[in-house]
């Protein structure tokens, strides 16, 4: 069984919004955070808020957060990973996995995305409960070490975030839409506004909250954007193809007055929106999977990424080994009312799976 | 000189979000507040609530506020017209101006549009301070009568609100830029990402802040949209056509790799979102303008037009009237640092204007 990691030593490498955060939420619940910037001038400030505890590379730190822009990620990682010792491990914050994970072959890496942040940028928006209800996903690969993996998982879901797998392409895919096409549409939406307030000086007073609501993560930092665009530009460019394509039959419909049409499409939205899934809620009634599995590379992301997918959340993870070696088991706790959808995903796959309740 | 209105006795047909707001907020400040709504259970729970004195219609209120759903306003601004005494004004609060003045022409008659409300729908989000620093579009037009546009004006003024006025044209042409569009764009990110959802049980999860922001408006209440899109569909489908064609241009660039393209782009719209003016603020230093216009009707809605299309913020009007009756005096109180802006409009439209400023 592996065991609990204790809080010990962190490493942060890039302390603006979420490696602040990250010192801050880690230094909160005991552990000893050293970090650095590119900046000098920043990793001073991220001392002085108390979201360091030293500034540097500590080679002795159980684990190392990237938190650089996506274009210094692979190279820092890399960085973080030659220095690290036996047992330590790297995970990233980047909001593109697949460039990331294809760069990075490494058992000790685990790419990562907390899903959390605001349109306030840098270190001064830095808040040690960024990321308490915020979903944060591990994209682990067929090299990732299992105990790895695990020791990750434990230590992001210590800070009150919820753990999602998913593969980097399934992260990429799905944060095009979620993030990726949302945001660089608001920013459009706000340059048709801008221009347009050209002719009627008028039009930004009438902007009201909805259009403030839409446009708020088009104040973030530009900067982040070409990186990001080119790092998950296919599934950025399939995803503004459908959204081109929707927005021109909503067109139509409003020339050739079809409210049956409009009323179907904006009444689906609004139920849609209305059940966004919240802050995730620990489930109150909990059940214990026992899988065995071969103990081999990528087991271990096959079955986390499979929940992911299924939309199953694991709320915690262990990994027992046989006194062999050869074979373990992966004890996973899930809602009991999910349960069943994880043993028929697992069975689809071979996997026989054991089910208990837990109180 | 028109006397300030007093608080005296209102009359509201419609007591949803707007109009129960509406009737807190005047009833807070001393008005008599009868109302209506088509459906019974709503105008005695906006009894209950306080935000009627009475249900019913008063036929001695010196204004009515027709708050309905757009599809009912003309309709009702008419009978409220036939029930009220002479000086008695009526205004509407419809999110599209054009379609409803082309089809009331009478001088007591005043187009309006709160740019305020939320995600929250009906009675129940009724706030009395719905309107404080919201802008309040009024749509006088050559029709209107001057004493009639300067009562509203200085009832919505005194709940709180900032009024621009603008010709009922450009009203929507506005809006749909600001609102129409924007809303339907919310509605169709949503209902992709929903459908994505479909394939990935996790996408959902993956929704952070940004995506909730932009799509909060979503949520709203689908069945105002189809009367909205039908009321202002040329508005809607031409900034519709604008928007595919700036989103297709992202496409292309994000395709080619374009950075420097994206960056400027990403730029600017973070540039604009934080210049976007927030809740108005009175300006410290305010000047008098006082325009010698002759006493036939359009010319209030001309200059009262010009102001908002130049983006000048008139604090505070008043007609005063020669004793020959041929000719008035305007009284516009404008920002110090605006006034220029305004005199020149105003000269090139041939109205000569003198100005003092004000402590």
């Amino acid at each position: 069984m592996t065991s609990r990691s204790e809080p010990g030593r962190a490493s942060i490498v890039g302390t603006g919004l979420i490696g602040g955060s990250l010192g801050l939420a880690l230094r909160a619940r005991g552990w000893t955070v050293t970090g650095t910037d590119s900046d000098p001038t920043t990793a001073k400030r991220a001392l002085e808020l108390g979201a360091l505890d030293k500034i540097g590379h500590d080679s002795d730190a159980s684990v190392t957060f990237i938190a650089t822009p996506v274009a210094a990620t692979v190279t820092e990682a890399r960085r973080a990973l030659t220095r690290s010792q036996a047992g330590a491990v790297v995970t990233d914050v980047a909001g593109v996995k697949e460039a990331v994970s294809a760069q990075i072959d490494h058992p000790a890496f685990v790419g990562g995305h907390p899903m959390a942040g605001s349109e306030q940028v840098g270190l001064d928006g830095a808040d040690p409960d960024l990321f308490v209800g915020a979903t944060w996903v591990l994209t682990p690969t067929a090299s990732t070490d299992a105990a790895a993996y695990a020791m990750v998982r434990q230590v992001v879901g210590s800070l009150g975030a919820e753990v999602v797998s998913l593969s980097p392409h399934q992260h990429d895919t799905l944060v095009a839409v979620v993030s990726h096409v949302p945001h660089l549409t608001a920013a459009t939406l706000m340059n048709l506004a801008d221009r347009a307030s050209d002719q009627h000086a008028a039009l930004l007073r009438l902007a009201a909250g909805g259009f403030r609501d839409m446009t708020r993560v088009a104040a973030g930092h530009p900067g982040i954007w070409p990186d990001i665009c080119a790092a998950n530009s296919d599934a950025i460019v399939s995803t503004l193809d459908e959204l081109v394509v929707e927005l021109t039959a909503v067109r139509e419909r409003v020339s050739s007055g079809d409210r049956g049409w409009l009323l179907q499409v904006l009444e689906s939205a609004a139920l849609a929106r209305r059940s966004l899934p919240g802050a995730a809620v620990r489930p109150e009634r909990l059940a214990e999977l026992r899988v065995p599995v071969p103990d081999r590379p990528g087991v271990l992301a096959e079955i986390t990424t499979l929940a992911g997918t299924l939309g199953v959340n694991i709320s915690d993870l262990e990994i027992a080994h046989s006194a062999e070696g050869e074979r373990g088991v992966l004890v996973l706790v899930v809602a009991a009312d999910s349960a069943h959808v994880l043993q028929e995903g697992l069975a689809d796959r071979g996997y026989h799976s054991t089910r208990r309740g837990l109180e």
